[in-house]
C-alpha cells in the first residue's frame, strides 16, 4: 500500500468509483455540487453513472484498469461491495481505496461477517458454515426449523438463498443454492427488520443517521421509515461504532438488523452508501452520498439530522406516471433512468412533511399509484 | 412555429439547453435526478454543464447547430438569455423552447423592458432611450444627477454600465459604454434591493419563491437573504404574475426590484434561473432548477416553501478552503467546478438553520472566511 500522502486532497478532487450503478450516480450528483469529478470503472454500457464523468469499461478484476483508475484519480471508493478483494488489493498498491480490502472481505463473506458481529459482542442468529450437502443435514439438528440457507458469497436483493421449513426442503433449497459454500442460519421471528446507516471519515470522525424502519418484498427493500425518536437508536448506534472502529472503516456503512423481542440481532452490512439511506436525499440536512464523499475525502461531515419526517419507497420493475406524484407537496422523484426490466430498481421517492401522518398519507397515496 | 405536440411530453424527457455554465450545470443536477438526458449548446470547450450530458460545441446563432438541438430533444430552454431572438426563432421552427422568442426580446432590451413593466402598470425608473451623445445630454436635463447609463443589450453582472454624477461625467460615461445604443436612467436612492423568483408552467400553474433581499459588490451579487415573512412578497408577487401571464411566459422568471419609500420599482428581469434563487437547492421544498424544469414539461410544479431560514453567498474570483465552511452544520457548498478568475462566479454557499440568528452568525462566518 502508498504511504499516504502528506497533502491533503485536492479541493476539486478527483473519485474514482469501482461501479457505476445508481449509486455511483447518486454520489456523482452529490459530488459534482462539491467541484468534484468522477471516473467510473464498470463493464456496462449502460451504466448509469457512466453519462456523469469518464467510465472505464472493463471488468472489476481487470488490473491494468484498476490500476488506471488508481492512477488518474486522487481517491478511490466502490459503490458495489462485490469487487474482489484482490481487485481491492491491486488499487491499494497505487493509491487510497475506501473502504479497503479488510471491511470488504468481511462484508462479502457471511460466515465471516457474523464470526466479526460475534467478536464485537453483537448478537448474531445462530448459524453454521455448510460446505456440502451432510453438512446441511446435520446442521439442521443444531439450528432447527424453520431456517434460511444463503450462499456465503455475492447474495443481493434476496437472490442466493432459499426457506427451509421442514426435512423435505433440504435437498431443493441445496439445488436452489447451487451447492455453494454457505450458511444455515436461523429464522429470526422478528418484530421488525431496522437499519442504520452511519459514517466515519479518515480522520475518524463518525455520524450515524437515524434508524430506518425497513419493509422488503420478494427480498428487496420496497418501504423504509425513520423514526427519530426510534428505540432502536441508541443501541443500532453502539454497535455500528463498534463495526467502523474495529475495522478502522472510511465511508458510509449500513447494518441491517431483525427486532426480536426489544432486542437488535445483526442481520448483515453493506460497506456502501445503501438503499435505506436515500431518504437522507431529501430528509437530511446532509445526503448519505454526500457525508460519504465528505468522509473519504477528510472533510468535516455534514450534519445527520432530519429535516421533516421522511419515508422512502422503492419504485422496482416500472416506474408510474410521474405527474400525480410529483403533485403531492414534499414529494421527491428519484428516477435513475434505466431501461424497464421485471425487478429491477428504477427508482425511488422521497416524501418529506413536517407530521409523520401527512408522510404516511402521502406515502400510501403513493403505495396506491405503485400499486 | 411547429403547432405543439398533441402528446404529452415523455417521462424521462431530453431537454436542449443554450448555454452550458453553472445554471445550465445545476438545471441538469436536478433533471438527471428526475430521470432527464441533456444536450447542451454552447462554444466553450470548458463549459462546465458539458460534462453532464452531450455538448454541441457552437455558437449560439449557428443555424445548424440549433435546428440539431431543436431536432433531437423533446423540449429546448436556455440558461444564458442574450441567446440572439433570431436563434430562438430558427428553434421554434421546429420544437417547443421555454421561454420563447417574445420573453426574451423584451428582457434582452432595457428599454423594451422598461416599456414592457409600464405597460403593466409597475412602476420603473425614470429613463431616456440613447441613441446619441446628443440624446445624452438632452435627457440628462429630464432625469437629474445622479443617473446612470447602461448599454440597451448584453449587459450583465455590471458591466455595461456607468454612473453619471455630474456634467463632467457625461462624456466618460459615454466612452464607456461605447456609445452603443443606451438608456439612461434615473438612480434610485433605494432602501434595499429585492428579486422574486417565479415560476409558470405550459399549464399555465403559477408559483411564486419568498422574495430574497440582495446585496452586491461591484455590480455582482455577492449575498441573498430570505425574509418568509417579507411585507415586499405580496406586491413582488403581483407584479410577476402581470409580467408571466403577459408574456404567455413558461419558465422561472426572476425580477429585481428596487425598494425607495415602500414602493417597489422594477429594475430588470431575466427570463432564467437566477443566482438569486440558488438559496433554493437547500433551503425550500424544491428548488428552482427542479421547479424550471417541472414548467417546461408541464408537469405540477413543486413546493416553493421554505424548509428554514437561508443565506446564499456568492463565491466570486476564489473558493476559500472548504473544511471549515462544511464543518459548520447547515451550511452547503456548491462549487461550479471552474478555473479560478478574478471576479469569476465559482460557486455559492447555502446556509439554512432553524433561526435567523444562527443562519446569520453562520453566513457571517463564511463572510469572514470568504474575505
Amino acid at each position: 500500500m502508498r504511504t499516504p500522502s502528506p497533502d491533503p486532497t485536492p479541493d476539486q478532487a478527483h473519485i474514482g468509483v469501482i461501479g457505476a450503478g445508481q449509486l455511483g450516480q447518486m454520489l456523482a450528483l452529490a459530488g459534482i455540487s462539491l467541484g468534484l469529478r468522477f471516473t467510473f470503472l464498470d463493464p456496462s454500457p449502460e451504466a448509469p453513472a457512466g453519462r456523469l464523468g469518464r467510465q472505464i469499461r472493463a471488468e472489476y478484476d481487470d488490473e491494468l484498469a484498476l490500476e488506471q483508475l488508481a492512477v488518474e484519480c486522487d481517491v478511490i471508493t466502490l459503490e458495489f461491495e462485490n469487487v474482489p478483494v484482490s481487485a481491492v488489493a491491486s488499487v491499494e498498491r497505487h493509491n487510497q481505496i475506501h473502504p479497503g480490502g479488510q471491511p470488504l472481505s468481511v462484508a462479502q463473506d457471511r460466515v465471516h461477517e457474523k464470526q466479526y458481529f460475534e467478536s464485537l459482542g453483537i448478537p448474531v442468529a445462530r448459524y453454521r458454515a455448510i460446505d456440502s450437502f451432510e453438512d446441511l443435514q446435520s446442521a439442521i439438528a443444531d439450528i432447527g426449523y424453520p431456517c434460511i440457507l444463503k450462499t456465503r458469497r455475492l447474495g443481493y436483493d434476496g437472490k442466493g438463498q432459499a426457506i427451509i421449513r421442514s426435512g423435505g426442503d433440504l435437498e431443493p433449497a441445496w439445488e436452489a443454492i447451487g451447492g455453494n459454500p454457505s450458511i444455515l442460519e436461523q429464522m429470526i421471528p422478528f418484530t421488525r427488520e431496522v437499519s442504520i446507516i452511519s459514517v466515519r471519515s479518515t480522520r475518524g470522525e463518525v455520524a450515524f443517521y437515524p434508524v430506518s424502519e425497513n419493509q422488503h418484498r420478494s427480498g428487496i427493500l420496497y418501504r423504509t421509515e425513520i423514526h427519530t425518536d426510534d428505540p432502536a437508536q441508541a443501541k443500532a448506534q453502539e454497535y455500528a461504532r463498534h463495526v467502523l472502529d474495529g475495522l478502522d472503516y472510511v465511508g458510509v456503512l449500513a447494518i441491517e438488523f431483525f427486532e426480536h423481542e426489544g432486542q437488535l440481532i445483526a442481520n448483515e452490512m453493506a460497506p456502501r452508501v445503501h438503499n435505506s439511506g436515500h431518504w437522507s436525499q431529501n430528509g437530511a440536512v446532509t445526503s448519505q452520498f454526500e457525508n460519504h464523499l465528505r468522509a473519504i475525502l477528510g472533510w468535516p461531515l455534514g450534519s445527520t439530522a432530519c429535516t421533516g419526517y421522511s419515508i422512502m419507497l422503492n419504485l422496482v420493475g416500472s416506474i408510474p406516471p410521474r405527474a400525480p406524484i410529483l403533485a403531492l407537496p414534499g414529494v421527491h422523484l428519484h428516477d435513475y433512468g434505466k431501461e424497464t426490466r421485471t425487478g429491477r430498481k428504477l427508482g425511488h421517492v422521497n416524501v418529506v412533511a413536517d407530521t409523520k401522518e401527512t408522510c404516511r398519507k402521502y406515502a400510501a397515496l403513493i403505495e396506491q399509484m405503485i400499486g
